[in-house]
């Protein structure tokens, strides 16, 4: 396979529909980055490294030694925003980056300008703005996303493109008929049908040009039959949902190493104090809903409680967000674990995470854009299962379910670029290093 | 392999030097469960899954339904402990389990008395006690264990033992000489070499006998090439150091999920407070030295600073322990740990534990008697590192480093089981089911 | 004043609306603290001391031999509930006290059957009960409770009675019309005025036969002008609201440290989980609403930020309380609090407490029985401001600002008490111990 | 008496010995504040209101409007370091102010430059600098400071001078013959006595001088007889021992809350986490000691075991502090607090305090400054008791215990100042309120 995957030659363009504090953070980073005045710390395709062969043969390279990606220096960044504001003053107002820092990039920051968003107040009440396109239909404001892909493309001589969709939580939808196949769905972006929210009109351009899209919030977007199906016709990966942050990425660490030792679980309490625009979104029962079912899903998922009802069929798992101005992005979670042992014996874990969403979910934006255009470019196309470790609620096959366990998605990722470069898979299982002594002894 | 494994066919024999908080637990929570008063919870071989083949063929057994373990029903118990209290006594006095649960299996329990332990003060200060083997030389003493193995074997008219460590830490040890050579070893006991500690007395004993050995403390105990060599010879599973329960359990699954993110890691600060025997003991500065090496090597051998030095290069990793008797065996940690993400900038995570000791520690010294056996059944000998599971320094190879990483030990122990039984090694790669779906759309 | 105190002679009655957790766990306390199988701790009546005269006369009486009150021994226990359980049931499903202790008091709780209760589910919509009073009209109801009260009084040979409200909380109603003289509040009662809950008649009741009444919930109950004017004329102690347990406790312990070290807040938040009864009660937002008032106004009262606006003008402050099943009675609270000091730097105080919410909050009830028959016997009649101490949101004067710095309302409880005795009041001055000093040299 | 306290006119200098992290936060800040760049919270003289009156009459000015006390624009600050770094310099190095302030403030910090200081690593071994006073005998290094004090009045134009220690922790002393006496401390000076410690000889020069002396660490220094008698002689107010910042801080708010409410405890475990140069100094176990003996009589005073031996006569106290660079000034401490209420039953209090040490204690030394400077007006001289506020181990007289209860604490400093300037002293009793409201209705 790895013979076959195109050179990262070019330009590579990210755009991201949402120019808040993740994008700007992601932006800034990069262009400081580029500039050797900081790290890209949390990206694994920057510093993560990759075990390959056997323990004694010692190859670690960095992933970005092992597989083909587009170099940091080769990227260009757009978006579009219900704001005017370019990127440094939409960074300084997100609080998120030291102004110092943000100064030393002004120049690269202030040259991008959003585009026009696509916006309706009635999918996120708590949010509004006015720098947003106007037509009669949602086929025509597609239409316009398409040609806001394409001209900047060409305005920025790009080689490929990926789309990252990093803005906010829309209110919760259940899939439907309008959902279910592509005629349906053109034909409800031609009547305007109220099933179709500003993030599927997004997502259906990119998919309908072949860009590679990325769904970084829990809306349902790209995740409906429809759009799986456009995506394999127009050979597009796709991917989501909702970046996998702070208390999210605490508990697919903590669930599987409770799991792994058959410790019991009866509780489980999240809750998150943060002070953003998310915050703010958030604090509307609808957007939060949404939100919810992501959080929610990943315990049983990991835990599998009808599988060891002994273990997890009595877990109360609750989670609570709660909008806290003081923290502005310095988003704080607790959780309280009550899990039992030997014998039913109770005992508790107690998880405090002073983390910060936006400076977490940045590095995740970068890896997506950059695996996915490398999928792209090796014929991979339709749902990318194998980036499942990025995502609160991971989009896969109808008939599968999700893998939340980070574990086993790093290993998924990790394989999935073995067997892309036509390495050894990696089993941990190593009962020969102990023949090999056995027989030397 | 699986056609070659003998049937666990008769009883078998646990013994541990040690019968204090640990493993009272562990005997009156087996007989608990034999009369179906609580569940083995916390032990893998009881209460575990396995998955085998594709997601979608949905096979999760038992691990007891999949591998021949012995059956509970088929265990007896004895060992040695320089107390003369017996079994009932010692569980009342360790306050871990609630006096009516032992009430319930209290003639199991009194019928239980240990054998007198080889025992020096020089070796564990905190410690006294009258209930000690006197002989003129380490090789007596060694003659009288195997003496006293061999007669429990045939009163209790077992088919099999197995000897897991539960004993206190000694004092801290370096390899040398007397340790590199079974010659060496057999001279050092019979002139009482100062290097040779009681737990090495024990573990001798063992593996000449050919009964597996596995060390729950941090003492050198078998980790040398003397007994390595023996084991070999005897066909002989050993295995150790140290069960991995509380905040290094913890710490193993937590490091591993920073690391998978690319996260940097500044400090770590593990404090740790308890008030049982562990805790007085521990409380002595040359017995806490062999504690902290085997404490603190988990982090390096898990990040790889040398691998990565941007992001674990600088960090600071303290440990502490602090005797606290209010909380009795209920050990408590408390963990500090200063990360950075995106540009460096920090994060902190505080973990705050309240755990219990010896309920985490009574399963792993089931699940180790238990696979020490059947790796014997099997024909495994030497060290077992695929139960490096269980342990927060676990033996392995001369030339290899140990596999800290809970989730890697996980898939290590699993595809071990696997591989015993003839079943697919699991990589999670899972390409195949997005071909399959591709090609039916 | 202290001569003219009346003695303790004869029994005291103390009658709960409400046997529930609260109310059964003072029961039973008491009971077994008779048959001293255990100790009061947590009453102030019962362990506290009281400094006398100057610190070098080192003399610290117990409060209960310092103040003439009512003997545990001479403490007649009744009340009323929705349930029928007697209070051993009652007891062993609210699940605070180990079974074997209710056991060793099980005849002495069989024996209180709770008479029917006054209840109305539109006050309090997540509560149910068959054991209700039945009447046309809530003057009628008022007149059932008088006749309880007679009746408990005669059948139990009580010299003196006293109530306090055990019961949950009830939707949140602002003073009205209705409750602003003795006459409305007739006239509402007999046209069954909405504004008049369930409590009120309780209150109303006890009041009007000159039983002191305390209020333990945050209902505004007797906090109404119509029932502190019928306590003057009937010359009855009254005093409420809420009792101060857990985080509120902590909430007025902390909150004046931080003021008397003039450290600026920015925010607080507090979250609770818990299980019992009162939990699933306030998971209704009607009666949270009640509830968060109470809770809210703590900080704004003691911080004064009206005052202190550079310190304490901005801070935001947020409650949450959430239902947790896996908890039951064992409230638990986490409080992050954002502090800043010289020159505004920020810092952090985060406080977790296990507590349990029944064991504090029965002990506050004794007191209060206690207390209020002192001070009916005293002759102090109206409002109790000096039983501030023991509230959430204590009922104070209509033009006066309530106290809720624990500290100070401990010296005005004990300096209240000094008083009473003829003692002379402490000011913590002391230079004269110096004065003494400097001649002496 | 206030008619008789002079006036505040002319400059004040503060003097500390330790021009450390400490000292430069308090200088840089005062600088700040006077430039309106800051404001100079935690500080009670700068920022603290005091009630005055009755409770209606609603008066509370501020403290430094209620009592003659310098202003900041007249302070002038000094000090001795053993380190020759200007005071720019040093708070630089300590890291605890932003640079960019620190900048603001450059001019005024680099004019100040430490004089060579009194200093023998005997005393702090894991301290050192090359900035020291060469002599042959103490009481040569006493004339030695003698003679700096006098010169930096006369330069600086100062009318009245107070000093303050902002240096580190020294060795454990026990008070021995050579402090009885002023007779025998002269003679220890003279012979280089080894129990006269560098601190003395400061204190020793400042009180013969009769400039107040105050005392931020927890060294003996001038808590002994010698020199509370020469404090007499020469009418110098003086006061220690030990900032009270942080955990202690907490513990002396805390600990009165619980005793309070006759809650009992068990068991209080303190750990705190420090990267600077007092985390480094206090690594070393003799000088920890003399740490430890201040912060562990904390309980003891407040809870007075021996008076309620069922509540705290088993109380098991443990401090640690544990050097740990990763945090560098920002503190941080974590306590477990075993308590148990009603019959017994435990409940848990965690606390984790993300402080700034620096931060914490620089407002304290300017309120020690401007307060002390007071007494001397006022006429007060020797032990300032009512300071005991500050301390962490408050210095009294002989026959007295401490009062470390900060709310007492509290009292006793506003009630001295009331009865400094001639205002009733408040008791919290508040009974006329009530009196009057009876008579009104």
């Amino acid at each position: 396979m790895h013979n076959t995957i195109e050179k990262a030659a070019g330009k590579l363009g990210i755009l991201t529909p949402g120019l808040g504090a993740v994008a700007t953070t992601l932006i800034a980073g990069v262009e400081a980055v580029k500039k050797n005045l900081a790290q890209p710390v949390g990206s694994l395709t920057q510093m993560g490294n990759i075990r390959l062969g056997k323990r004694t043969e010692n190859r670690f390279p960095k992933i970005k030694d092992f597989v083909p990606l587009a170099d940091l220096n080769d990227i260009v960044f757009g978006g579009w925003d219900v704001y005017s504001d370019n990127v440094f003053e939409a960074a300084m107002k997100a609080k998120v980056l030291e102004p110092m820092l943000l100064h030393a990039v002004k120049a690269e920051l202030e040259a991008i300008k959003p585009m026009k968003a696509v916006f309706d107040r009635s999918y996120i009440s708590n949010l509004d703005g006015d720098h947003v396109k106007q037509a009669a239909t949602k086929a025509d404001l597609a239409k316009m996303v398409m040609d806001d892909i394409e001209n900047f493309k060409e305005a920025n001589d790009c080689a490929r493109l990926v789309i990252v969709w990093c803005g906010s939580t829309e209110i919760y939808l259940e899939p439907s008929a309008v959902h279910e196949t592509i005629e349906n769905f053109e034909e409800g972006l031609r009547n305007n049908h109220p099933a179709i929210a500003p993030s599927m009109i997004y997502a259906y351009a990119a998919i309908k040009l072949g860009v590679p899209f990325m769904n970084g919030a829990p809306n349902l977007t790209c995740d409906i039959p429809a759009l799986i199906q456009l995506a394999k016709q127009t050979e597009t990966p796709i991917g989501g949902k909702d970046f996998k942050t702070g208390q999210t990425l605490m508990k697919t660490i903590l669930a599987p190493g409770l799991q792994a030792r058959a410790l019991g679980i009866k509780g489980w309490f999240s809750s998150n104090i943060l002070g953003n625009r998310d915050g703010y979104v958030l604090d509307h029962p609808d957007n939060f809903k949404t939100k919810e079912v992501s959080k929610l899903s990943v315990l049983e998922d990991i835990l599998q409680p009808e599988m060891n009802p002994e273990l997890y069929g009595e877990i109360y798992h609750k989670v609570r967000i709660n909008y806290y101005p003081p923290h502005g992005d310095n988003k704080e979670s607790w959780d309280n674990i009550d899990i039992f042992g030997w014998l039913g014996y109770s005992m508790q874990i107690k998880i405090n995470f002073l983390c910060r969403d936006s400076i977490l979910a940045a590095p995740i934006v970068l890896d997506l854009a950059l695996f996915s255009d490398l999928a792209k470019r090796a014929g991979m196309s339709g749902i990318q299962e194998w980036l499942s470790f990025y995502f609160k609620s991971p989009q896969t096959a109808p008939d599968l379910r999700p893998e939340h366990d980070i574990f086993k998605q790093l290993i998924k990722l990790q394989n999935t670029l073995r067997h892309m470069m036509g390495e050894d898979l990696i089993t941990h299982l190593g009962l020969d290093y102990y023949q090999d002594l056995m027989e030397a002894m």
